[in-house]
This record gives structure tokens, C-alpha cells and sequence, in this order.
């Protein structure tokens, strides 16, 4: 297929790189200039389709908007940022008004997964979507939940998981310095906890981050205030109350107003040493 | 080896009949009347060893006082309760001035891997008191942590473990709910959410109970505000702040005060439906 990416930051280029593997004609647009090998010059008129990789909402809302006006009558939008389940549902039907299929399609497994073309993709959107976005789907997935026929559903499913990784990183990070509070040293906690109940997929991945004092951005610490924000906005939206999701929130926040926010995720954990009065390796 | 094992609830009595299967002479004593098949008649002053596998702190040091007049000297004393780490470490001395032999040893897995042997222990002590204790291990444990040479380090790292699986459930809770809110049905959310990155130990073991609207108390809500009312003081005398476990605790708390106290842990997910206003299966 003929296909635009728009966005190569750590996800897209990956996901640009899986799809110029499996043989489709790919185009890569981003601001800052990013190369993509590989890339054939498509113009939008051609295109069977478009992958959206943007930060957030306002970044994809604008790009749908220059996509209506120029992908040609049925080409399908993969929208895969983070973003409300409202604005997925707003965008697909901006889309359908332009003419085009709309798949609310947000992704789950970090770059290098991206770049293995396996990443989870949590889609929903009508089946004409799907059956034009599969040939996209099976370069860039290794799993693909099928979450209903409507957008919305998709972004609904990704907010649950960012609510419970964000909360998860920052119950490891308290848990760490807790343990260092009584003479548990990282490398012993990381020794010990995976093997428990106390576990986590994201201690798991985030916690030899902290054992090994390596903070170089895999996923950066303000990631979180936005996806924890989107989920916060949500629940505000719903009236319902999170409060260990929110306890997460305000850690991540003070982490990134520390300056810590470039920094990998699991340097929310500094946040707790200083506050602790510990030192981390 | 001749041993007594004091408290036979459902963690307890698992260990006593381990003990018994492995050839032990067991003697159990439990205030409820509970019997233990294959027991035998073994006085105190006989014993080469004590399992007090009791519900707090004050309940090991009322049954530690009681074995401090009464094991004969050399005897090991595994205490298996969750207390403080300072606990730990003001009866490792209490008994050292007995003449006995200590070894802080929370345990880790639920009641079905004590019947089978195959609990995981957070053990601390002098080599003395592992030596002593290693067929008792053998025994009731698949997996023996040695955290070090000194009582407290066992009960550090199981207010770390136990922090972590209490703030997990509460997050398990808080997440499915706020998805309920969002149109995403338990079910699915239990297809999903264990093969990404958002999954934890507790949400895998503790979601299928809501899926199964099954309250049986496989642990109960009341654990937590005792475990994580530790945990909180540990956290209150070391000065350090743990928002997130408390807000767990918080929302424990409140199940419990709403009667849910008995019922599987997984039930705080109850106040999280009525406080949104969602109903769960």
C-alpha cells in the first residue's frame, strides 16, 4: 500500500521502519527534519492510507484536518496517539464527513518493539476501517485488539492501561525508597519482588532503570503528567474519583516542575529519595 | 524434627500439614479449636522448633513470651507474621536472652501454597538459626530469601512486597471502574489489559474475582488496613511520604468501614462502583 507516516519520533520512525519492511511505499513527515530510509515520495493524493504518531490531541487534530482535504475518498487514518476517547470519536466523525475510514488506534510497547514491528494496538473503529487498515496492522502489530466498531473504545482501553502503568511506575519508585528507608538495597529489592505478588510488568521494566542509575529516556518521566492528565480529565468528565491514580499524577508533576522531566520515568523515583533523604545507586 | 506450630488459619494449618508430609512430629495450637490431622502430642520443652504463624504483632509477642520460658535452649522460633521490622528485632533479642534461636520469617503465596509446600519466605537471622531451621524450611517452602544475618531484613522486605500487592489491587479496582465509566465491560478489560504493559501481579490474580462477581475470601479486605497500616507507620517513624499507599489504605479503610470487611480483597472495587455510580457483575 501507499502509505504516510506522520510523526517519526522514537514510535513512528519504528513503525515507518515495519511498513517500509513488509513492502509498502512509504512517505515520513515530521517537523524536526527526521530521515526515514527507506522513505518514496508520496503525495497525499496517492495515499491508501496514513499513520498518525503525534504527541497528543491538538498535534492529531491538526493533522486530520490536513488530511481531510487531501487523501483521496476512502483511504483509512490509523489515529495512534494517546488522546480523550471524545476526541477519537469527534475525529472519526470528521473523517467520515471528509470521506475517509477513521481507526481509533492507539499503541502499546515502546520503541523497540515499534521498530520490530510488534507492537499491541488497541483499535476500534467501523469494519470497512479495519478491513482497509489490515495490510498496515499486520507490519506494525504483533497483537491487535479488535475493541468494538465505534472510535472511542480504543483510546478508552488505552487510558485504563496509562492509568495503570503510570500508577504502577510510581508505586515502584515509593516502594523502592521505602525498601532503602529500611536498609533494602535496590539490586536486593529487584532480586526479590519480581518473584513475589507484589510485582508489576512495570517494575519489572522500570526498576533496573533505577538499580542500574541509568535514566537515559526509554520513556520520559513527562509522559506522564499528559497521559495521567488525560486520564484525570476523563474521570473530571465522568465524576468519578481516582485517588491513587491522581497520588501517581502529582508525583510525576513534581518530578517533571524538578526538572527531571526529560529524564527515563523511573527517575520519579528521585523525587522520593530526596523527599526520603536517601541516596539512590 | 519435633515442632509446634502456633496459629492454624488457612496459612498456618497449609504449613503444619506440610510439616507433618515431610515426616515432622507436629503438635498445633490454634485458640479456635482447630484440628490438625497427623498431629502428635509434643510438650514444649521437647521441641526442636516453633512456626507461630499468627495474625499481628501483638499475637506474636504474647505467644514469643510464652516460648521464651518454655522451648529448650537451642530451639529456633520462626515467626512467620507480618510486623514491624523494630518487632522483629526487639523479639530476635527477647529470645536470644532466652536462650532461643530466631528467625524472622514472613511468608509469601496464600493459603493453597502452604498446603502444598510452596510458600516463598522472607527470611532473616543469624546462620545459627537458618541452620537450625533449614528442614522446617524445606518443608513448608519452595523459595527461602536470605535477606541477611540480622531479624528485621525479612520483615522490611515483606512491607515492600506487601505495599506493592495492596496498592496493586487498589489500582486493579480504580482502573476497571474508571473503565466501566468508559464502556469497557471487566471481561474485556481482563482479555486485555494482562498482555500489556499496564498488568500486574494482583490484576491478574484478584481481576477474575469481579469478572466472577466471586467475593469468597480467598484474603480479605481486612488485611489491608492492617498490612498497609504497617507499612504506614513504618513510613510515619522513618519520616518519609508514601501518597500512593495511602491512598490504597484510604480506600481500603473505606471498604471495610462499608462492611466489606470479610470479603475478598477484591471487593474494594465495590466502593469504587458506588462512589461512580456503575454497576460490576
Amino acid at each position: 500500500m501507499k502509505v504516510g507516516v506522520w510523526g517519526l519520533g522514537s514510535m513512528g520512525l519504528g513503525m515507518a521502519q515495519s511498513l517500509v519492511r513488509a513492502g509498502h511505499e512509504v512517505a515520513g513527515f515530521d517537523p524536526r527534519g527526521v530521515a526515514l530510509e527507506g522513505a518514496v515520495d508520496v503525495p497525499p493524493g496517492a495515499m491508501d492510507g496514513a499513520v498518525v504518531v503525534v504527541l497528543n490531541a491538538a498535534q492529531l487534530e491538526t493533522v486530520v484536518g490536513e488530511l481531510a482535504g487531501a487523501l483521496p475518498e476512502g483511504a483509512v487514518v490509523l489515529a495512534c496517539a494517546t488522546v480523550p476517547p471524545d476526541t477519537a470519536r469527534a475525529l472519526a466523525e470528521r473523517c467520515r464527513a471528509a470521506g475517509l475510514l477513521y481507526l481509533d488506534a492507539p499503541i502499546s510497547g515502546g520503541a523497540a518493539k515499534a521498530a520490530e514491528g510488534r507492537l499491541s494496538i488497541m483499535a476500534s473503529g467501523e469494519p470497512a476501517a479495519f478491513a482497509r487498515a489490515e495490510p498496515l496492522l499486520d507490519a506494525m502489530a504483533e497483537t491487535v485488539f479488535r475493541l468494538g466498531d465505534a472510535a472511542g473504545a480504543g483510546s478508552a482501553m488505552k487510558a485504563v492501561n496509562q492509568m495503570l502503568a503510570g500508577t504502577h511506575i510510581a508505586a515502584m519508585a515509593e516502594a523502592m525508597v521505602f525498601g532503602v528507608t529500611q536498609g533494602i538495597d535496590p539490586a536486593r529489592f529487584m532480586e526479590v519482588i519480581p518473584r513475589c505478588a507484589g510485582t508489576s510488568w512495570m517494575l519489572e521494566n522500570r526498576g533496573p532503570h533505577v538499580v542500574d542509575a541509568d535514566y537515559a529516556p526509554r520513556s520520559a518521566v513527562d509522559i506522564w503528567p499528559k497521559d495521567l492528565g488525560i486520564v484525570a480529565a476523563i474521570a473530571e468528565a465522568a465524576g468519578i474519583e481516582m485517588p491513587v491514580m491522581q497520588a501517581a499524577l502529582a508525583r510525576f508533576r513534581e518530578a517533571s516542575e524538578a526538572g527531571l522531566g526529560g529524564e527515563d520515568d523511573a527517575a520519579v523515583a528521585k523525587v522520593y529519595a530526596r523527599q526520603a533523604g536517601v541516596a539512590l545507586p
